[in-house]
Formats: structure tokens, C-alpha cells, sequence
């Protein structure tokens, strides 16, 4: 998956998961230029991450505008794992950039690695194998 | 991250997870060429995912074994979600290519997001805030 790689993907991956629907909000609050932006909505659009829905304001042309699919939503967990992961190992010396919240109860959120037993596994209780090819 | 979003770094990333260690080995096993391996084995070096230990056996010339460090250890539960996501997304009709188990009770193993107290948070209970500086 290449976009998983690329800086300002990720940057309008995140922007896209605080709310922002807009073509000239992604490239304002992400800080690169209209051509990259596009480029890069072009890419996530192709990846099936996002997708784009035409609107239209009175007295104005129609616009598009970009929202998460069910496939781009459900990044989410392995890119929080992996902010967490960049708040530990790469933060700067003013911590992490972002914190994230249960809204329900205001608790911080974390990603955690656990079977259907509901048992946290340590990495060094995980076993991986190849599975068995489905059989059709 | 630059490496993240690589290939082939990705592959020789979970060659280390099973156990891989030996350059001869990880060019087999992700199928790249020396070459390949070399130049993909210094940026994980290079990136503090990975670190170099020299070894001898008898009669032969000192090699180097390649072990994972904390910081590409637990770099495991991002890859585990991003796993996870593209099995669901991604995978092609054979079905996904590995199964993740505890080893302790055989069970499936999955990456969830949690809050400290304990509840599952659904991704639209998340709240994503920019987090205050860290007074130094």
C-alpha cells in the first residue's frame, strides 16, 4: 500500500479523519500546494481510502468534496498504533503533537494487542503462521 | 518514517518478527536481490528498528546477525493493524496470507482500540485534540 509511505498522504489522511471534506481546507491545513494536494487526493481516491461526492453552495459551481470510505475509517487503528509508536520513539522535546480521548468517558486511547479470549498478548505470546489457503 | 512505506523493508521487517537473523536468510526469504537486502538492512539500521551483532562460527569469518531492537519490536502492533486492515481490504481470493494466535490459549489474536479504562472505543468515539506542549 503506498500510500501508507507517503508524508503528505498521511498528513490529508489525518485531516480527513478530524473532519475536513474540502479541497482547499486539506491543502491550507496541510500546507502543500494546490498540484500536490491533488495529486494526493487523487491517490487516496484510487487506494479506495476516500472518496468524492459533488455539492454545489448557491450561486456558486459545483465542488467536490472528499469523505472517508468504511476502507479509509477502518485505517484508523493501525494509524493510531503507529502515532503512538512516533510519540515514543521520534516525539521532539515538546512531547506528542496530538492526544487522543474516549469521548464517552475522557480517558486516553490506546491501541493494544489482544485475542478473541480477551487476553492482552505481549509480543513475545504471539505466534504467527501461515494460514491455510481458503478453500473455494 | 520513511521505511514504513517500503516493500521491501516492510518484508525484511517480518522476517525479523519470525526469527530471521542472518543476511543470507532475509535475501532468500523476501527473494531481493544482496544488493537489495543490503541497502533495505542499513536504512532499518539506520532508522533504530534493527541492530547489528557480530558473530563467528568455527572456521568460518566474522558475520553479522541482525536483531531486532525495542523500538522495532514494538513497532509490531502498527504492522499487526495494518495486517489486519488489508486482510480485510485487501486480500486476494486465497484469503489472508498469515493467522496471528496467543500462544498461550491458541486463540486469534486482533489489535483493538481501548481506553484506560477499559472500554472498547468504536472510531467514532474517538476525540483527536492537539495535545498542550510539554513545559520543560
Amino acid at each position: 500500500m503506498e500510500v501508507v509511505g507517503n508524508r503528505s498522504t498521511m498528513l490529508l489522511m489525518r485531516e480527513a479523519y478530524y473532519g475536513t471534506t474540502r479541497f482547499d481546507d486539506f491543502a491550507r491545513r496541510v500546507g502543500i500546494t494546490e498540484a500536490a494536494t491533488s495529486a494526493r487526493l487523487k491517490d487516496l481516491l484510487r487506494a479506495g481510502l476516500l472518496r468524492r461526492e459533488p455539492y454545489r453552495e448557491p450561486g456558486q459551481r459545483t465542488r467536490h468534496a472528499y469523505a472517508l470510505t468504511e476502507m479509509g475509517r477502518e485505517l484508523m487503528p493501525a494509524l493510531i498504533a503507529l502515532m503512538q509508536w512516533g510519540d515514543r520513539y521520534l516525539a521532539d522535546e515538546d512531547g506528542p503533537p496530538l492526544a487522543l480521548e474516549h469521548t464517552a468517558c475522557g480517558a486516553p486511547v490506546a491501541v493494544s494487542v489482544r485475542c478473541t479470549q480477551g487476553h492482552e498478548v505481549p509480543l513475545d505470546e504471539l505466534t504467527v503462521r501461515r494460514a491455510p489457503k481458503v478453500q473455494r
